[in-house]
């Protein structure tokens, strides 16, 4: 299984295209995006705060990865985390998993999610302040 | 839950935007594509040739939501179903299922394809002629 992990502090392009060898193999492609919520334990918020250590936050996802395909037979997989302050409505976290048929995909996909929330070092804090919002972005 | 539902003859464009109002209100988004695979049971294909009666498959699509909505607590759902010719490759359907949690949009998306398979008046054919397909996919 191909697989990519970037962990980065800029916005996310979700527009993520299928590796180009895979055309005609994966009959299935399921994507999952986790946006940021206007409330959190229900406070009103402005944005979340992800803290990572990324070495290690990489290491255990291709960990987990590793894992889980031996039981889900898929052909790529992609996560993006992105760090930092990640405002309302814009997406913490972007996977991909590209599959032959759709219920390998949805296993994987949905089995790394749920190990990635218990296994990897990725943090969040509740942010109530916008000084590091762009100014677009500001109510 | 807001629900839109195409069939179309035109290539999909898989680069859809959550709806605007929705902002800050999802959580989760999840998308899933359908994509023709360069076999079919086996026997190597160029294509797969969708035919549909299609107000009566938009309107038992709605009909399924309608369903499932009940059971899952979604914000918003698109699919587009494409007919005609689809080469090996495209993406022959594309979902998409917005909500507050991952749990919910995951349990509508894969609910909705069970059903979809089942109950839509949507068949397909193995093409294995070039004809209507344009010059560039062609060997």
């Amino acid at each position: 299984m191909q697989l990519r992990i970037e962990i980065t502090s800029q916005p996310i392009d979700p527009h993520l295209e299928s590796p180009e060898e895979m055309t005609g193999q994966a009959g299935a492609v399921v994507e999952f995006q986790g946006l940021v919520r206007g409330e959190e334990e229900g406070r009103a918020i402005a944005a979340l705060d992800y803290e990572a250590y990324s070495p290690m936050a990489e290491q255990v996802m291709r960990q987990i990865f590793q894992d889980i395909a031996s039981r889900h037979q898929c052909l790529f997989a992609s996560v993006t985390h992105r760090i930092g302050v990640v405002p309302v409505g814009e997406a913490a976290i972007h996977v991909v998993v590209g599959a032959q048929h759709r219920a390998e995909a949805f296993a994987m996909l949905t089995e790394f999610m749920d190990r990635l929330k218990q296994d990897v070092p990725i943090w969040k804090r509740r942010s109530l302040a916008y000084q590091a919002m762009p100014a677009s972005k500001r109510p």
